[in-house]
């Protein structure tokens, strides 16, 4: 048998696995901060739940992992946080409205693999359900603003609205069949920039000073405010004004909540057909990478859409791309491992494991040798694992009733008592 | 489409999902105070992998729900966490020895569904991999200490040996062949009492004799150090020797910890054929529920025989169980939500979300009206979901600088500063 894993799957070793659970456990707090509660959902759903066509679009569908239980019945495994989370809402009639919950997990899919691309990957997903108050809005701006702030990556949300794209567009009179791949074509603008976007817009058949008069208004520059000023006179539809009105309520709301790194920016549509107003994307200031390290927006149709209902089911939300905030984030300080401290008794077994276990009654997370090795054969152990002391015991210590703890980085030796040991390292 | 969860599958609502978090969070504490590091593995496996036969043993084998990828891979998911840890191990070979991990996450078996029996369900399992010293068991069994006694839940460990138990098995000259039948039919002493037992075995063509031998031995009553008196008045054979001299070396261990909770029971063998050393169960004292809450063991050469290789891999675990331990304990005090205050704005939107983004920024986690309800609508809110005060503003307050603080649960109204408000929730 040849060892390998899946393709397109990895494992986290305990260096990265300590990483990825240090950010998900700051996003826990923030999360929990605005009000969220956590929700698991099964990894595995009913084929028909998953291939909902309003759920992710044809090109997930295609992708999604298929399984069949003893039963014969037909399985999926899910794709993505959202449908699951439009399940719930319909399986649980008596929610109370707001329902603000997050989920972090992993999801599968079945596509083809780039670099950084991976057939299983972690969504953390928060989202609100029932509100369409910009103020509920206001709250995953926020969010993404504090937990950047707590890993100390700059970063600048780009914010736009479904319905003021809509209106611009409409005010250069596109057919409605040709509206969804206006959008999807604007949404280059920032990879690939304007030439690309104007040959594509005019191959879709958009005349020459129609194309212009996109541009103008997607490429407007200025404050926050002044942008919304220059939009208004160019739209002058109902939707688009609606639009506008939400981007206003918005910039309002995170100005009583000090967040002030993000900005407008018209030609953000996030491809995806769900969304129906608000739409951001978070990057990092200084980063090699060009991806969005979070995004989302609201999506007020798809959850009523998903269970044939008519009216608005009204909802939004943020995901978090663990991947990439790995990618752009510094980890050189990264610890390697959790343990504080390496025990190493020389003739001293009996007495270290007493010790041992008055070390961890405190809290402390403490390792001891295991091998009936050597003094140095057991500190290249704590050395290649990078535990940052070592605390080594012998009868000369015993007698003295103290610990040699050992700075591994340093090799700088210390005699201390078993409370000092404790002091320094909680 | 019928909205429903896979069968054998189930949604953890925030109330429960809060628990699950908390005993998982609490598991990790203890675990990482013993030294060990996580890891993370996928859930989806090459199938190859997955169905080597020095794994689950053919029962799970068959249990295994397959999928394919794009390519035509064949795939599973996983089953367990061993043979992912085994996997781990081969495939990296400078891997520092010994190697301390744990892992917790959903594991599949395609099988029939009882009561408290699901399809997906989560497994919490920390190994030790290379060390053959009793000292590593005597962790595991100071773990289990540890955690019950955080959780305030009253446990003995029942210990034993499978040396130990071949021993025994030997003494009354069984053949090789019928070897571990007799101990599958041991192992239901405590569940079904002596005289299934004692049928079962003279089924198995055990002579009477031999059979009220073997109740002799697997029965001894007393303190641990009489049992291992007894038995070894029985036992003379060198595996049956060496069993209780690693029973000997890991009671000596224990005392050191101060573990007093455990009790050795000689007729405990864990089903799986992989134990070659100490097993051990987890049982709450008092408690309606019948099955261990975690259980575990040494397994000397199961990841040998994974790897086809010839000398031992010393490595032993325990795997905790998240359901059972759910169901043995009572969680009547859980909370439903994470949430420590609603704020309720009376006219004061502005001012109220200002505060809120004070609270927030304090540690608290909050949240606040999204929909512009009335009071007794917003009170009924934070109380559906369970959510211990609520603050209300209106003008009066912002007045006095003041926030009225209501306790859910009496009903009592407080007017604070936003510091009393923060000192009294954090």
């Amino acid at each position: 048998m040849e060892l390998m894993n899946a393709k397109g799957t990895k494992d986290l070793m305990p260096k990265e696995k300590i990483v990825v659970d240090t950010l998900k456990s700051k996003l826990v707090d923030i999360f929990e901060n605005y009000g969220f509660n956590p929700l698991e959902t099964p990894l595995i759903e009913k084929i028909e739940v998953l291939s909902s066509k309003y759920a992710g679009g044809d090109g997930i569908l295609k992708e999604i992992f298929k399984l069949e239980d003893q039963g014969g019945r037909k399985l999926g495994l899910r794709y993505d946080l959202t449908v699951p989370l439009c399940r719930v809402v319909g399986m649980n009639p008596n929610l109370k409205m707001p329902f603000k919950r997050y989920q972090m997990g992993k999801v599968f899919r079945d596509g083809p693999i780039k670099a950084g691309r991976y057939r299983e990957f972690i969504q953390c997903d928060v989202d609100t359900v029932g509100s369409s108050s910009m103020l509920a809005d206001a709250e995953f701006v926020a969010i993404a603003r504090d937990f950047f702030k707590k890993i100390d990556v700059e970063i600048v949300t780009k914010v736009s609205n479904r319905k003021l794209l809509n209106g611009i567009i409409e005010e250069v009179k596109v057919s409605d069949s040709k509206k969804m791949k206006v959008i999807l074509v604007i949404d280059k603008l920032e990879k690939q920039g304007i030439e690309v976007v104007k040959k594509e817009l005019m191959d879709l058949g958009i005349s020459d000073d129609r194309v212009c008069k996109i541009e103008e208004m997607i490429s407007i520059k200025g404050s926050n405010s002044e942008k919304l000023e220059m939009i208004k006179k160019f739209v002058k539809n109902d939707e688009g004004l609606e639009g506008i009105k939400e981007l206003e309520e918005l910039a309002n709301y995170l100005k009583l909540m000090n967040v002030e790194n993000y900005e407008f920016d018209f030609s953000l549509a996030r491809g995806l057909a769900y969304y129906t107003g608000t739409v951001f994307e978070v990057f990092a200031k200084k980063s090699k990478v060009a991806s969005a390290l979070a995004a989302g927006g609201r999506y007020d149709r798809m959850i009523a859409d998903f269970l044939g209902r008519k009216d608005d089911i009204p909802a939004l939300g943020i995901s978090f791309g663990v991947s990439a905030i790995m990618d752009a984030v510094d980890f050189k300080e990264n610890k390697k491992t959790v343990v504080q401290v390496y025990v190493i008794p020389i003739g001293t077994l009996d007495e270290s494991v007493k010790i041992v276990n008055e070390l961890r009654e405190n809290g402390l997370k403490v390792d001891m040798d295991l091998m009936s090795r050597g003094v140095s054969k057991n500190l290249n152990y704590a050395n290649s694992y990078g535990i940052p002391y070592a605390a080594i015991i012998g009868q000369k210590e015993l007698e003295k009733k103290k610990i040699n703890l050992r700075d591994m980085k340093t090799g700088k030796e210390e005699l201390l008592s078993l409370q000092q040991v404790i002091k320094k390292l909680s």
